[in-house]
């Protein structure tokens, strides 16, 4: 049964460190507006897109560290926010929007929500789990942090998929039930959240397909200068770049080929405060590993396609059927060791 | 520090169901006589390398389907096999051979092993876990089957992790000791082993890397027919052969980059009994996701490369330092549901 949706990643080009946010909004206002003209059901929006990627600075100042955060738990209220919620309602689009959350206890996260139109709400939030970078700055004033682990903590709403109602229309669900061959992909299409750094890692894709999820979206801040930072062998900055969006691909089209899911991959990119380079790359990847749209360019856009989640049943229920082939009795170190432990063989 | 080895996959090319073991051993014997003029240290075969694919096959007979496995406990001791065991400590090189496994009781595995040139032994056993295929034959006549269901049983050893003697120097392992910055990469190389199916599983990767693995090993027998077989959308062989080939390569170089490992992965390939053609592709791949050897045919080859342990490192102490950013709390769902259960939301 054909369930096919208009999708697109909305990438965001360079947001500078003064960026005001009211007009950041009006960037990403404008982009729905274009995805309502191809009639895009769904539009994902980077991580932290609001502002500047600013774990990349060390501040001092907790009260300029706090501009940078939405304050409160619900985004949709925040003045600066709220015409991109009111634009997506009128529309009748479903978003996605990263942002950086202070809660009222004064805890930060990396965040992201998902606004379903149909239900005229926040249906879903999603805190980043894999916080990358350190807490302490670097001591080399010239080297570009990374502060995540600084400025936030883990995530604690885990990876709770979400089915998002409005996409698929009754007509094909009441067609899938009666067809009634299986349980995966019936009904409203089951969703799950990442945010950057959390593509890399394939526990977060395998925890979303277990709930069987059909789409994954995330949003990312990734630099092209990340090779340098890390240490890694020395390159140009264009290898570097190279290398990082290689990555990038490489683990999207890989682990959604794995978990029989598509995926949509929305980035930041082009050059920050004019010399903060992020890799770009946004795209939208099939359950079989292949990129069915990809960003031309390192500003403003929307990637779109229409996508057929009906695709996700063939790996679903062949080469990676979980029921038939997944042995979790040989599993168990996957949750009982970090990794941080004396490296112990079995 | 440096931890330089010289390692190989032998590529294996047509064996055909009327094929003679002993003459199968006599390539195996000829391409581990080459890896010995390169200076190689450890050669991977593929998965059961020493007789066809037979689980293409639905036999009847018992004692037919027998004559496909080896025996007992110790494959070093097969007539057929033997020669191998003795030119490889000639040669004083290791290797990995896969074969199918017939135990004193009476189960079937589809089993590889190690052999250790410097300890003269077999010091690790893997059975493969994540079996592919079907149980029952397919009820059309020309479909190709795949019964690994039907003749083997799950691995019942885990991915176990092991250290193989002798690839590293004992002045470079003293050299790492005095280093004494992490455990990661110390003393002899830890090694896991796969087969086949196991590769498109990022648990299994994931098991090895959380003991350390800095290499991980695998054979296989992927039919270039098996988009045909498992009825994805219809396409011409040679386009099936093409994607069946992306897939395996995506997995490789993924799951090598987000577990920090080298990779060696070494294939069955050509055209068994004339007609039934396999992917190939044999390669071996860096912790960075890279291809630094691959097979240049259809035939014994053997693909090899001069590869630096030492460069896991960066991947195992920054991007995926486990201890610093795994987050276990949030995995539960990957030991605690096959897959097999409804689909049921966090």
């Amino acid at each position: 049964m054909s369930r096919k949706i208009r999708v697109a990643a909305a990438q965001i080009g360079a947001v500078h460190k003064t960026a005001i946010k009211s007009e950041t909004v009006k960037r990403l206002i404008t982009l729905l507006q274009e995805a309502a003209t191809h009639r895009i059901q769904l539009v994902v929006f980077p991580e932290a897109t609001i502002t500047t990627f600013f774990p990349r600075h060390f501040f001092t100042s907790q009260e300029e560290l706090d501009t940078y955060f939405e304050h409160g738990a619900d985004i949709s209220q925040s003045p600066d926010v709220k015409p991109l919620f009111t634009e997506a309602e009128k529309l009748g689009i479903d978003f996605v929007l990263g942002y950086a959350e202070r809660t009222r206890e004064g805890v930060g996260y990396n965040t992201c929500v998902y606004y379903s139109a149909s239900s005229r709400k926040v249906i879903s939030k999603y805190r980043k789990i894999h916080l990358p970078g350190t807490v302490e700055p670097f001591a080399d004033p010239e080297a570009v942090n990374q502060l995540e682990k600084r400025y936030f903590t883990p995530g604690d709403l885990g990876f709770r998929a979400f089915r998002a109602p409005g996409l698929v229309s009754d007509a094909v669900k009441k067609a899938d039930v009666k067809e009634g061959e299986t349980t995966v992909g019936k009904g409203d299409p089951i969703l799950g959240m990442m945010i950057c750094n959390d593509r890399r890692w394939p526990e977060a894709w395998r925890t979303y397909a277990l709930q069987g999820a059909e789409l994954l979206v995330f949003g990312y801040n990734t630099g092209g200068n990340m090779a340098h930072l890390w240490g890694s062998k020395p390159m140009s900055p264009e290898a570097a770049q190279k290398e990082a969006l290689f990555h990038s691909r490489l683990v999207q089209q890989a682990n959604s080929y794995m978990n029989a899911c598509f995926s949509i991959s929305a980035a930041r990119c082009g050059l920050d405060d004019g010399k903060y380079d992020l890799i770009g790359g946004s795209s939208i990847c099939s359950p079989e590993g292949n990129v069915v749209a990809e960003a031309e360019g390192t500003g403003d856009e929307l990637v779109w396609a229409e996508v057929d989640l009906g695709e996700c049943r063939q790996g679903k229920e062949k080469t990676f059927d979980f029921g038939r082939h997944r042995r979790v009795e040989a599993y168990g170190l996957i949750v009982e060791r970090t990794g941080a432990e004396e490296v112990e063989l079995l």
